[in-house]
């Protein structure tokens, strides 16, 4: 079947962009010397996962329990869950734990090392933690430069029910970023904070195995990654509208589209209505610091071409609004066929529980997401 | 169980909340002389959608087919499709049209019409059609003082294979109002234009049976609906943050929430993570127009009750992040739960497969969420 024969609004993957993006990836990894953990949120499918680790259920990184299960019951024998661990998942985790050959979560506070510890000795489980560092996002971690990280970190080293695996960071901050050089800045922050702080546990005696790092920004733009074992990045399989603004990928190498139908046409008043609304491409607002009218995607034709005079206005809940001059509006009457690149990959295939995977327009596979919680 | 046994994130549903919103809209309807069609794709829960009609598979209104199919299949005999129709859905708008006592779909232009009537006759099938009218949201519809938009509806009302039902509109623009008063004259112009434009079509010995408004501000706001017929909001069975910010409501009216855990609390950081992010609460900015530090909703304890001094301020995929006075923060640690108004119920409802409807925080019901296209 034609990618034109699918249901609207769909999710499609482009499966030799796919394939292209996960191919450099693993090679970047090899080039910058660490060993390549995608972060599966941005598609929370397994086949892409095999795809990123090249060809085999390799080591992931997951952004809820639901993923981590999914995953680990398909194979996947080695999961980072990267997110604060909550207290009433601390079942979960210990059973992820007993299952898996390596299942690590973070730890960002004694109070949770304690409650982890706790939970761990009465179960007979022995959580692998990593302790999360804050390298400048702000988002969660321990302050690199303070007293607090290595005290947490030595306190769990020497914990009989802690296998203290390490450190974390992500450099969410390169999403703010306004240039390429931005970037660099932040992935050069990400890796000589957090090695710096491995730095200053090994000084103390604390065994550090993993340093691990994380974007998809910082991954494309480090100049090298010395002092770091792991990286983390998972928009890149996909690459979207935001990433193409903060240049981290050229828009012909964005896998990952939304096909539309138009439901109206007006060029008295110039614009389209289609259906893909919020309910299919998010309202992330995406690069809006670098390009304040960039709206909600890119359009493309359908054979993923960008529509340079047509822009994503407006979005309601299942209501797209493309604005462009009459005569470009014009060339597509209702019924006619759209691809928009979404401003953000991860929060628009998250929309859909399938996945049309195709080659060239002919679809290929049609590909489940583990959504929820 | 109680609620904060729940998995997070999770949708709640507060049920003497929501029986009192659709008793509220019921009445109304009844003092402005109108039918109340509901729109149901703010929850797309077949339970909640026969409370809004009053215990019963009443008129309802959809915004995707896969909403029509499921709800035809559990009693519901009388559906308007909201969005204009695709030419590749008119197979099944056929089926529907086929299989219900009433299914009514919209068309804005001629082109359309046309090939809804070529369709029809070819599969011997009449079409109920409403004509979608811009009352000045411009997202859709004719322009209702021209010329094109009578001489469509006296094309449709001609034509052996359409059913001329009426006239369809919807005031979107009043969710840019900034105060009540201009709800009110977003919805006079809803009401005034629809029905000025009802009133010309009957001049020219065109039958207007149906003369449909809806929103949820405007629908709470209208001095009168003379000369309209029926009334769409959907909104109001929930509400939300934005409606509130609108003062279309009280925050103590809004019948929605998020229930999450708090993961990470860093009373140095002013600031709270907790484990709903964008695929919980969704992006939308909601009154940023009228408050612009609003955030992405608001904060409740367990109870419901607001917590004024903090602040959504962020939200990233999985994680979202609540900003508050230090000591505030410190109030609670990893583990506690909160309860979040969002800016837009709709598309956060949207984001989970089953709500739980809960009275005083008691689970008494979960209901399945009827997604996708």
């Amino acid at each position: 079947m034609r990618i034109s024969g699918l249901n609207t609004p769909a999710a499609l993957v482009d499966l030799d962009r796919l394939e292209a993006n996960a191919a450099w990836a693993l090679q970047r990894a090899r080039e910058l010397g660490v060993r390549l953990r995608p972060h599966v949120k941005t598609h929370k499918c397994l086949e892409i996962a095999r795809i990123q680790c090249g060809g085999w259920p390799g080591p992931i990184t997951v952004s809820t329990l639901a993923e981590a299960r999914a995953f680990a019951s398909e194979g996947f024998r080695d999961i980072t869950y990267a997110v604060p661990l909550a207290p009433q998942r601390f079942g979960d985790a210990a059973d992820l734990t007993r299952d898996l050959d390596r299942f690590r979560c973070l730890v960002d506070s004694e109070e949770a090392a304690n409650a982890l510890e706790a939970f761990g000795a009465v179960q007979g489980v022995r959580f692998a933690v990593l302790l999360k560092v804050d390298c400048g996002y702000h988002r969660a971690g321990v302050d690199p430069s303070g007293e607090e990280g290595p005290a947490l970190a030595a306190r769990m080293a020497a914990s009989p029910h802690l296998d203290f695996a390490g450190v974390l960071t992500h450099a969410g901050q390169a999403y703010s970023a306004r240039t390429r050089q931005e970037v660099l800045e932040a992935a050069r922050a990400e890796r000589d904070v957090l090695s710096g702080f491995a730095a200053r546990l090994r000084d103390r005696g604390i065994e550090v195995r993993e340093v691990s790092v994380g974007s998809t920004p910082t991954f494309a733009a480090a100049d090298h990654l010395e002092g770091v074992t792991e990286a983390r990045p998972g928009n890149y399989v996909f690459f979207d509208a935001f990433q193409a603004a903060l240049d981290v990928c050229e828009p012909d190498r964005v896998a990952y589209s939304v096909l539309t139908t138009v439901v109206g046409c007006y060029p008295e008043r110039a614009c389209l209505v289609v259906d893909a609304g919020a309910l299919a491409l998010s309202k992330d607002p995406g690069a809006a610091h670098i390009r304040p009218d960039a709206g909600f995607g890119i359009p493309c034709d359908l054979e993923g071409r960008p529509l340079a005079d047509l822009r994503v206005a407006a979005l309601s809940q299942e209501h797209g609004r493309i604005e462009g001059p009459p005569g470009s509006v014009a060339a597509f009457p209702p019924g006619s066929r759209l691809r928009i690149l979404p401003n953000h990959s991860c929060l628009s295939a998250a929309c859909f529980d399938r996945l049309a995977a195709h080659r060239g327009g002919e679809v290929v596979a049609e590909w489940r997401t583990h959504r929820g919680w």
